[in-house]
């Protein structure tokens, strides 16, 4: 008696293939600029949904003190096409997440342990920079300048949270000083002395 | 010398009320379908970038022993227009998040402690839901009905991230039984028997 | 003499290859977060932009007497990109469409025939409805719970219209009784009875 | 007993002020290129979301024998935001809708009644036209020249949906003839006879 | 002992298969609604980024005495996805661009050489006109019927942006008179005589 | 005669107030996330849509010898909501635009006359950089640091278009070294000597 209900929601051409809820990123195929094609639906389980990385601490056994461990679209093709992304923030002792950029995101951090000294530089040239303690969070705009350092007596942990499955990520000093663009460059559209420059080419491994 | 560097950086049309790299709402004012209007950025300081209610766990003494405590634009206007907001949410043991729906924005769920389980349904009507730990993050896209249940024996924390400063939430028992929406409709659109509306509606506070 | 003209627009580069101006969705290619890939234009005749089954009644011998016939871009993939769809409703006398949302898209309905009584459920939990003659229209907002209901004595029919190709649909009743979703979860995320989860589970070929 | 869940819901944030499901336009506050600021929504109702002049045909006696009776934010403010809009077309024997244009959106035409021969010109110049019987539905890609013709021995209605609040409309004989545009100009930029110009500026009222 | 920072660095996931700062069109591959899918960024060079084909002039010796010479992805692949586009004008004595529009884009142009007398009509049927001499900048909102004269005694030459790097064009006596459309269907749609829609077919190559 | 045509126009509801095809912004009154609100229709003229300034030369008397004359949305309010905007830049002899980016929009850069080299640096530390000669054109993706250098030995002149009508600018060293951010804070973040960022404080004004 009750199998015409049944009858007309099959009729309905809401298969698996047909309906775009969400499009888990098949990172073999080519992206395009929306993102990645779609992973088929009926290969699609709980498991491209769930990310366990970020609940291990980063390596900070570095100079910087730090570490970042993102689950953007290229660690977790789940978020693909869905419009936000996750990382995790480990700052030891001093450590330090230095000056930087997300072309293509805006950010929110949330300290989960610790203090930080954050701060973000907009187009008008203002400063805006804030200690944070556990609980507090803080936006830092799109593709301005901003910064994060330990601030506190202990380790720092932060979980960020972005605008985008693929917010990108420009680290101002390895920009300038990371690569092979030439010092005279460099000293030309920074107003930095070249002995300085090259310091830091030598510190990040650039050449030229 | 050096003067003239800065007077050609003066001569750009740069500032503050020129530029906007945020939009900080203005929540006095009426919004529309892009958000709300800018405060004006002479007036806009770091405090309205950092935010601190978070940090302090919802009050769960209540029957679904469960607290939601939200960051978005209405509570944290410097989200304005950033495409992005933050929740926290709060369970204590035996907590519950009741089916629901974000009918604006995609959310990632971030277990902070304890064990939740956690699941969605697509379109499609396929079932996606896991057991998380402390550090899992999980996916639930845009619009579908979802939960998140207490599964741990001791109390249990999630930040959650939407791909929206103005995610909305819609919990399916408190849209069918918690407001004046009649019996008759209910039993009509949802197949439900009167007498399991009509307890419903006694507690959840709904009428008709 | 009026070959020069010629001359000059067959050298503009805007052959049927290089002008996207409209994208006929390729189906049997991966989709992805902006729709399907594009049929090459040169196969592209006025019948990918031209679609007849909304003329023609659904079959509402069912238990709900009602059918919905969709031209999504599944059906009708000349609406690729466009950002619009349409379907027909067709209700028999006591004819319903259940209580359900479209996570990804608005809706506008326009009655061609009958007495519908429609309404949704706002975020903030108030109740949008009213009872709608032919020739009326009434929006639906993305992502919140609606439902249309033959409120008059003859049959009932109306176009609908949604701001997306792809509106998704997910029937509120058939989410938690037509699958796997664990009797247990229903319970604890509705509070319904054990017993009416049950007893819809039976009559919508759920398990669990 | 039950008061508990009362409480924690009415803790939420969720008020009518803080939630933007939707935003009902307020016309007498100036607009911007998101739309119209919204109502309070304290004072909107389910009038703000139903629509009745499309019920009613339009007066087709006039020179073209048709009539376009609009559903668009300007006339329902409950479209505002929401990216889709409604008209009706009335058209009486041998009733045309000139070769126009809508630079804002997309459109899909529905056909209530009679036959309509429509069509469409890409820009690789390709034509598209057909016609099309009751039931049939059409599209037209955004802000490409196209017409609708009646093309049977009665009336002929259709509902037509566009993919924006505000399509706008430029029909390209009252955009070159029905204004004051000087003829020498329209002559330059149109390569028709200056004789033509001037007889159809005569027709549709332009000057110069 | 510098080595742990680049250490860090290098751990992070940041490679150039991860990040999509841009994405230089593939041609090759079927575009979608947001472009076309994008080149390996290992294979992506300087080249990709520049294009010199608009430092010279269009060739203008033609009926309308005038080229245009666009840098659309189509040409320049390095725009795909990157929401702008430019092209080169270059208008003769007495050269004109005939009514136009542009379907999915708004435009900018910068008169480098010479007096241009520019126009647009609005959807409201306003007429918006100026001659423009060197340096001058005119907008030309998306979809809207537009013209460039050349309205000076020499050569005229413009630079134009698109906020799109798929603009479309569709030039309305191409449309009307240089295809198969029917010459009954542009008459009825038109209003213009008979005679004079036969003689534009016969000088722009339409048939039918 | 011909007087009906005249009346079924006027009765279309396509008033200046009722159709957005722009909205030049009215700067006095505060801006939202998709801009400024839209002057009355009625008041605006030609004059809205043309903007002059871009035709003079910038004064390029100061130490980098480079001006930037922009046409953004607080300069040309026209552009409001379009989508784009243009800018000019005149290097004299030795002049350069330090290391800089756009946080909202992608540039294209025409070189009118002269030799520049530019460039710019990916997420995935790649530099990409050429010498560009008159009539060239090079990409600049949104977000992403880049430069321009008079590279030949006369003047160098050239357009600019943004992929947003408030591009937003960030100039490194002005955000570095321009303002109050402590001279601690800068040496931590950027890992230059304390010296060196002492000297550049001096030259740009900063403090702290």
């Amino acid at each position: 008696m009750f199998l015409p209900i049944l009858f007309i929601f099959s009729l309905l051409p809401f298969s698996h293939s047909a309906v775009q809820d969400f499009c888990v990123g098949d990172l073999a195929l080519p992206d395009n600029p929306a993102g990645y094609p779609c992973k088929k639906p009926a290969k699609v389980t709980v498991n491209d949904f769930v990310f366990s990385a970020l609940g291990v601490a980063g390596n900070t056994s570095n100079l910087i003190k730090a570490a970042v461990t993102p689950a953007f679209v290229a660690q977790f093709p789940g978020l693909n096409g869905l419009g936000l992304s996750l990382a995790r923030l480990d700052l030891a002792v001093d450590g330090v997440v230095p000056m930087h950029t997300h072309p293509g995101a805006s950010e929110v951090l949330f300290v989960l342990e610790g203090t930080i000294c954050a701060g973000f530089i907009s187009s008008a040239n203002a400063v805006y920079f804030k200690q944070l303690s556990k609980g507090d969070i803080m936006i830092f705009p799109q593709g301005l300048l901003h910064f994060q350092i330990n601030s506190g007596k202990g380790v720092a942990i932060a979980i960020v949270s972005f605008s985008s499955p693929n917010p990108g990520l420009q680290i101002t000093d390895f920009a300038l000083f990371g690569n092979n663009l030439p010092t005279e460059l460099v000293v030309k559209t920074t107003f930095l002395d070249e002995a300085q420059v090259k310091k830091l080419k030598g510190v990040l491994g650039g050449t030229g």
